[in-house]
């Protein structure tokens, strides 16, 4: 984790209530909490105690363990959206812009201050129940996945992608690139897990400028 | 979930004791239970009202929740061995068995009876912790990798890939592959996911077999 002065933080608004800043405080925890241990060992209770409040207390802002998982989880895309998504469309539309994407995905969670990815978490926890939670990653996680659609459909669209280029197809493997660096970088410790996702990435990005040629057919000569 | 009767399941041992049997059913339903709702929410209480068994009597064969967690885990892993890698081992070494473990992991849960991958679900829960639960997930997770690293090996050794491919950054992708799958499938019950799982698989191989030519030199005709 980086020196908390390289870590990117929300500035305040400037003028909060106490409720308000208490929220925030919670939520700060929340979000830290489950990006190490997941949303479902996310409790008021084992919180209460991070935060150093009262069970009552917590109770007061989330009415319920899922309330509170679900506002994680807002929050922490929230903060995706502010390191990652955000910085990323400043960069020029195309290739530019997917590559910058792509680089602040890599390094967003460090720059947030969090040990991993909460969404990532969320996902494989609640793909296979029903209830709001599921509901709200599934929501989060398919607005991420459009927004990679959107990206190299605009690469598509400056011509440096081939116009035959399977865009959903694109964000699809573009996505298990982002997962399969987070086993890497998280489960197995693996220093090469940057320069591999790199790797990755510039082969997808490849493939996309130059589709393989089509067979070829025997010339026809006869009129 | 497929009918019961397609379902794979092992065959019991000619003779078990009572505790033996016992044990095989409570594992039955944290396997399953695991595939739904993660190894977080695997406790004790909570499987021995699924099991139709007493706290005390779970207790007898898992001392602790963590013993549950692991022994579940290492269940999850057998299956996956049984349904998905070993019959991968009956297809020709070389590309052809690639094909097949690629094949049989994509459906192995399906044809198990699980709603979906417990060590996917595993890794992205323990990955970032410490403790017996990580690095069991870690040491299966490793071993799946390096059977992925020796099966593209054997594609180069066979010539079927070119000689220059890095198996490991090829490992790297192919397991990306799997994990976009899954959140394809179950997270946004996507019908393309297998599909798009096929068409990155193609992709991954083509590119194995046709590395990108090297940045051309200009021919230096003197001696």
């Amino acid at each position: 984790m980086p020196a908390p002065s390289k870590v990117l933080r929300a500035a305040p608004p400037l003028t909060t209530t106490k409720g308000e800043q208490t929220r925030a405080l919670i939520l700060d925890h929340a979000v830290r909490h489950a990006a190490v241990h997941g949303f479902e060992a996310l409790t008021i209770g084992n919180l209460a105690e991070q935060a150093g409040l009262s069970k009552s207390g917590l109770f007061a802002h989330f009415g319920s363990k899922e309330d509170l998982q679900i506002a994680a989880l807002d929050e922490a895309v929230r903060r995706y959206n502010e390191a990652a998504f955000l910085p990323a469309l400043a960069a020029p539309r195309g290739l530019p812009r997917l590559r910058k994407l792509f680089e602040h995905w890599l390094e967003w969670t460090e720059r947030s201050g969090l040990a991993s990815c909460p969404m990532m978490t969320a996902a494989a926890e609640f793909d296979r129940r029903d209830g709001p939670m599921r509901d709200a990653i599934e929501a989060h996680m398919r607005r991420l996945h459009i927004e990679l659609v959107k990206c190299a459909d605009m690469v598509k669209a400056s011509g440096e992608f081939d116009a035959s280029v399977d865009t959903q197809q694109f964000a699809f493997e573009l996505f298990g690139i982002f997962m399969a660096y987070y086993r890497a970088h998280n489960l197995f410790r693996d220093p090469h897990a940057a320069p591999y996702a790199h790797a990755a990435f510039e082969r997808l990005v490849r493939n996309a400028q130059t589709p393989p040629a089509p067979a070829r057919r025997a010339a026809s000569r006869t009129p």
